[in-house]
């Protein structure tokens, strides 16, 4: 029966029962994560034979006969720019491969474009408002770098096919203060929607107002699927090369989630004109990156399909615990009408959206039951979901015995919360 | 007999001489590269052995029961911070180890400076002039990062006890503009000088007239020594201590030239207050850096002992390199009386003055036969030497045999140039 069918009495001794359920699982003194898409230590375990693969006895020359133990090569090994342009879906000569973190070069490029403007535009520390699209729910530490910059950050509502593409045409070709959006294209962070082909269709067709505006195509789940034949986005770049608007787009991806996360190799595919641009204050912040691990990466995989290959290794750990999760959500939230969620087929999270006003006490409900979540309010710019219902679920770290639990107990959370509010 | 006490028909004769043995050189076809502080590839076997310290096998959990393995730890692992702050010579909580380049902290430190402040002052994108002190001839890619950054830079003489203090005193105190001064301490690039006791001193003692003027400690040399016993800075945090000035440093530090360039591990080291101001905007940069790699470095050096025993490795490599350079000019330039240089007990070069207006051709003629050095005037701001005399010559990467043949060249290169200039 769901829960606005029940009368108020009915309610009340549910509520106790849920409250006694709740507290005998608050005396476990349990301590479980859920809070980061951290993978978990099984996963870890899939690449630790990556860590035999340079040996005293190896070569570290490359391809052309470079000493990959040395300084230079400040664009990557060419190795690494074969496999990663695959990866990112751009040509061989459109892809930088960088350091550990693909956040660090999301940090670093607008920190250029602040600094140094974008190819040859006003440094945005000159203008009075630099503005962003944050399509919502999504991702904290994108929100974050803007907070950072005092970039204004305006949301955009998204549903399965990917943001608002009216409201994003609208507002790109009318205010030339706005110089990025914010994307996580397959795969969302946190909803796991995979944009429609129309939705990259349009953004590769967008007429910015501001020639320095800039798609922010953080593409970190493209290969993190929990299907056997998933659903691929289509290719922003080609999309980008027919609408004459390559320059448009930057294209962020990583293995940190593939091998480890702060000892992976990063991405960053763009047009030629970006990367010549970029290229300049890269140089003057460092002579290189790490070679000798991106040689690592591509000796350990041998190509893109060694990758993929790998990447099914993650499914098979990582779907049982997706699955868990959803499972416990329909039993015990659906036949009460007082959640929704997504399913996703990729990616790291399920977005879970409360009765209105319930997000926060959820969160803080399971934080003293010894379950932490990412806070409530992450999922959107400034902390500050407008109707306190977004969580996000992170199933990946805790083993499947133990997201259970953390699902029962979120479960109970829901429930209490929702309760509150109705009876109230 | 010296330059000066021939006769014009002797030196013309001699001249001659030089030229035609420049031109059998230059016949060869040769291809000798001096142009940067690279290690050569005997420098880098010494550090082979590392690629086997971390396996397939290995546990990758530190000290504190953290999986290295996994996101986080911003600051650094532990075991790299204690042996970090001891080579940077800071408390190990003064310590941060970041990624794989000193080169890549500075510009960060900087471009935070830009964009946030200094620990809460006005950030100097906001600034009408910022101006850097720079020690000459002083490391191109410091002045490089000024430059891009559009800060003015002041040049300071400096002699074999470091940059002329009585000039550093005045300007710093007066002049509220002034913001920074690079210096590279024991073993300056590219003279090798060692700074006085006195000298770190008064660095120590500064009372700055802007407070958010910061010392640029860029100690990439102080452990890379080419003589058994030699003489050691004193500590600058310590005298900073002393002077209740620890918020005014910024110490650079990394394994570039320890074991791989671009694979290596960098840090800083600085005051607490710095660190925590530091640490705000760097956790917005990344979720942290590569730990695997730091701790590979640790588990291959045992500690810091262990490090320092990796040096006299170095050194058993490089003193006959600089001693062929040193012999090279002692024999064929100082009977001429066209040149000066300096004689370092570490670091990475030695410093050539020729006479006035002479460098950039003594570059371009070795360049023409085949041997690259690093381009006259860059160790001058904006590529400018004002006497057109400095020249760094970097012995590491060639072999004794090539280095000798490049030197050779060299000092053919110097009489020519130099009798160019005195017979015209």
């Amino acid at each position: 029966m769901g829960f606005y069918e029940m009368d108020k009495n009915e309610l009340v001794s549910m509520k106790k029962q849920w409250d006694d359920e709740y507290n005998t699982f608050k005396a476990k003194g349990l301590k479980l994560n859920m809070a980061r898409g951290k993978p978990g230590p099984e996963q870890l375990e899939l690449s630790m034979d990556m860590m035999d693969v340079l040996n005293s006895k190896s070569s570290l020359i490359g391809v052309n006969g470079d000493d990959y133990r040395n300084y230079g090569i400040l664009e990557g090994i060419p190795e690494a720019r074969d496999m990663f342009s695959k990866m990112i879906g751009v040509h061989d000569d459109e892809i930088l491969v960088c350091g550990n973190a693909s956040l660090n070069i999301m940090y670093d490029v607008v920190s250029t474009s602040f600094l140094k403007g974008v190819n040859g535009s006003t440094p945005w520390c000159k203008l009075e408002k630099v503005k962003f699209l944050c399509p919502v729910p999504g991702y904290d530490r994108h929100f974050a770098i803007c907070e950072n910059f005092g970039i204004e950050m305006i949301n955009i509502p998204t549903d399965e096919n990917g943001p608002d593409m009216d409201m994003v045409e609208k507002l790109v070709s009318s205010d030339d203060s706005i110089k990025g959006i914010w994307c996580v294209p397959q795969y969302s962070n946190p909803t796991g929607y995979i944009y429609s082909d129309e939705t990259v269709k349009r953004f590769a067709a967008l007429k910015p107002k501001a020639e320095d505006f800039r798609i922010f195509w953080d593409n970190a789940y493209c290969i993190h699927h929990l299907v056997d034949s998933p659903k691929l986005i289509l290719n922003l770049m080609d999309e980008c090369r027919k609408a004459g608007n390559e320059d448009m787009v930057y294209i962020f991806g990583s293995t940190s989630k593939v091998t480890f996360p702060g000892a992976g190799v990063a991405a960053l595919g763009t047009s030629k004109n970006n990367i010549a641009f970029l290229k300049k204050v890269m140089g003057i912040r460092t002579i290189g990156y790490d070679k000798i691990n991106q040689l690592r990466h591509v000796r350990y995989f041998g190509d893109y399909q060694g990758l993929l290959k790998h990447m099914d290794k993650h499914k098979t750990i990582l779907a049982p615990k997706f699955e868990a999760v959803i499972d416990m959500l329909e039993k015990e939230i659906a036949p009460l009408g007082i959640g929704s969620w997504t399913k996703p087929q990729g990616g790291y999270f399920v977005s879970f959206d409360s009765l209105p006003g319930c997000a926060k006490r959820i969160v803080a409900l399971c934080k003293e039951a010894g379950v932490t979540l990412t806070g409530a309010g992450a999922t959107y710019p400034y902390g500050k979901d407008p109707e306190d219902k977004n969580i996000r679920i992170a199933p990946t770290y805790p083993s499947v015995e133990e997201l259970k639990m953390a699902m029962e107990i979120f479960c109970l959370a829901v429930k209490i919360a929702s309760a509150e509010t109705v009876l109230d």
